[in-house]
């Protein structure tokens, strides 16, 4: 048996390739267009008002409907994992995640990620790697930037350990910077029937919690559908033949598809959470499977008005999405069937 | 075990909530895209000439492709699941149901309904609701309008009935209303070659029977992602983990989705009967599950001129639809594998 | 019983309908959008930046992304099923297939095929018809022009043996006739962070191999949602209640969406092969079922400049697919999981 390795394949970067302050541009930019947001609602049948019409858009001020907040966040994360996490054992974690300027169908959307942090793990055939990636559009605007950091293999255990260093990362993203993506509310226009839901910022109380009520079944279509969207290529979700042969099993569904689907079922309850603005950390707890069922629940655990705008305030919200159990009882982050918690910040009208 | 609810949620209407002449208006409004066409055509393959192609519908007269008439239906009707049907035990029928204006990408549709109708059951625990339910363009416009009622649940089996009131429904949707959302149609350029069929209104004869002779199976990623393309949030569609738990031991397929399958499986039969302009009742006999194949058959019961137009006829249909029995001998409502009549009037060219 | 047939069903041509010479103009013409370009995103995961991006495409001369020269081939493909094959027994091959011209969002496609040839096999129930199929756009520019042939069922077993006339087929597309489809390309802007691979036409060597690493699974919903949105009708894709009672037991999956995943997978070592230009020849060796993984690899077996291009190069590339085998060892089209050989001539920018 020969093996002619012509080198022209992506074997993706191990621990080694990383160092603080390279910068990774990343293949392959993507115009979005409203074919995306069509299938976007057919993958997860989100209802927010302003994703889903024009007219509802523009009566309270957007120039049209923007595109989901969650969609542009797929597409800017999906160009990193050819670069970052093929060798990844695991995600670790995200922080200090905002949504900085709308994206709009027609925008392209393109990702450049700096390394901001490496440690090597004790067992010496890991290390954890710390990125901020940066969303920008056509006109260079940055429309996302967030942290992530994986745990990557090294190519050799042999290979030296680099100088740690840990990036200081914020529990919360600054209140003064939530709202620059969405444009001043002409809350007078903000029809609530519309909307599917009468309670507005002022209605929420810190501590509220909220079961969302609905679950949702995951098929292997609908999981490499909308992961094959976001030109994600982690092979854990595509390949079948090969994962049969792993301790899972079976394919893993990429995590972004929980929070999306988990962002859906949440207006059942969050009705005006019309934007996510900031993303202050999340972590997949448990992995998701074909034939599981997605519920969800959320904790306001925080309310905050904004700097210079009337027309809106931000709730800060715990979400916990679980497979296969109601939260009825509001499971936490360690009941056995939770599979996410992730902490952000949402923008309703005033 | 406490239950924390925050009020927020729906929980949708039950028998008690519904008066006679009040109005709903639905959340959400949706802008339809050619995005929503393209799904469409993947989810059903559908092959009328006049939605698949803008230089076909122009050269007949429309200044552009419309819209799929039933996916106009889906997205009105989607709206009004929260609120009408969500504590529903079943959905009885459609009557009185006219398509009054073309709907073009671009245009944002939303639904307003009225109570027309209620009934008490004799059982005390359940209720018919009878509702006239209007689609509109953000014109304002009415695209298009129908009754259907559902047995809904009363939220306490002591509540006292209401004075019953069942609204006079007609058989047939009155002809001279039948061609308002089908713009003049220049016949001599209406090409047989590229519509797929030589046979046109003329050719059809009262009684004639036709076997549409395809079989489409259904997957359950395809009916949920055609259901939440709708943004009907009916929860046997989604949600396995409560319905193997029931008697059903499965997820539902809306019963719409199977009226477009048997619509897309007519072409080959009636592959000029481009617009459906009415639909005169329509009743869902059986469930159908994820793995069943629908097979479907017509029978043209009438036949008519329509006022004022020299361009165009309609046919009355009655279309069956079965599952896992081909139409070849023409069950009839009572075949044991007979899921659907549809009572429905399309236009021709003469 | 009785049988009324209607006589307005496609029942598809027998071999005794071909006759050479005749011309057969294919319905549905259909008019392609982005929410099919963002369809075909989601079903193959492709990553090729011209078709992703406006903005690369225009930077480096397109007016704008050009819809995928698979889905092309597919769409104007899927018209002819209905006329030629039907009926068929088998798809034998395709050859001297060109892409002559870039298809832009709102391009209406359109068939018409010219038979070519025909060859009564020797058992006297089925013969060989020869197609040219023609796809041309709204300006009624040819885009797309094949050869293909397939084995058909006779009506008759007795109908007398037409004169066998078997058509001259080339190898290989002639060079001169490789570029038209591709805008003359500024490559001094194709930038190769963002395409997603460093390596240009000069970088590849005639015999050169690459194994695409990726392997894809492929599920019922993905093929039939695919096969649908081509608007192609072949009855073994959808229909498990007839296949089941067959010797395969399943559903067939259409050759081209194997096509379109080793297309896609072979981004990885061919990331800068943006436009897809000629196939010379095309065979399905053996079928793909849902649950089977597709790997592909590729070989370089000839390289040539174009005539007055010295933007871009040409590279005939023998792609083979196999399913539940990797392709680490380059298996050839006699290995028991090889499925699909190609052969075909990509662009590269020099």
């Amino acid at each position: 048996m020969t093996k002619t390795l012509s080198g022209k394949t992506n074997s993706g970067n191990f621990f080694e390739d990383f160092t603080v302050g390279q910068t990774i541009v990343h293949a392959t930019p993507r115009t979005v267009s409203s074919g995306d947001q069509a299938l976007y609602t057919a993958l997860y049948g989100s209802r927010f008002a302003v994703q889903s019409a024009t007219s509802f858009a523009r009566s309270i001020g957007y120039p049209q409907s923007p595109v989901d907040d969650m969609l542009v966040f797929h597409i800017v994360f999906g160009k990193t994992v050819a670069d970052i996490s093929l060798n990844a054992v695991a995600n670790l974690g995200y922080a200090d995640c905002r949504f900085l300027k709308a994206v709009y169908p027609g925008d392209t959307l393109s990702t450049v990620s700096q390394v901001i942090g490496v440690k090597q793990n004790s067992n010496g055939k890991t290390g954890v790697v710390y990125v901020r990636s940066t969303g920008r559009n056509q006109k260079d605007q940055i429309v996302l930037e967030y942290t992530r950091w994986v745990m990557v293999r090294k190519r050799n255990a042999d290979s030296p350990a680099p100088q740690t260093i840990v990036p200081d990362l914020p529990d919360s993203v600054d209140v003064n910077t939530l709202a620059s993506a969405c444009p001043a509310i002409e809350t007078e226009n903000f029809n609530t029937a519309l909307s599917g839901s009468p309670h507005l910022w002022g209605d929420y109380a810190v501590g509220e919690k909220i079961d969302h009520v609905d679950g949702m079944t995951v098929e292997e279509s609908d999981h490499m559908l909308a992961t094959r969207l976001y030109q994600n290529t982690a092979k854990v979700h595509f390949n079948q033949h090969v994962q049969e042969q792993g301790p899972l099993g079976r394919r893993l569904i990429y995590g972004g598809h929980v929070i999306s689907l988990a962002r859906a079922l949440s207006f059942n309850g969050l009705g005006n959470a019309f934007h996510v603005t900031a993303i202050n950390g999340g972590r997949h707890i448990a992995p998701l499977f074909a034939g599981d069922t997605v519920y969800t629940w959320s904790q306001v655990t925080d309310k905050t008005a904004i700097p210079e705008r009337d027309d809106i305030g931000a709730l800060r919200i715990s979400m916990i999405a679980t497979k296969n159990h109601a939260c009825t009882e509001f499971p936490d982050n360690k009941h056995e069937n939770t599979i996410l918690e992730l902490d952000y910040w949402i923008i309703m009208p005033k």
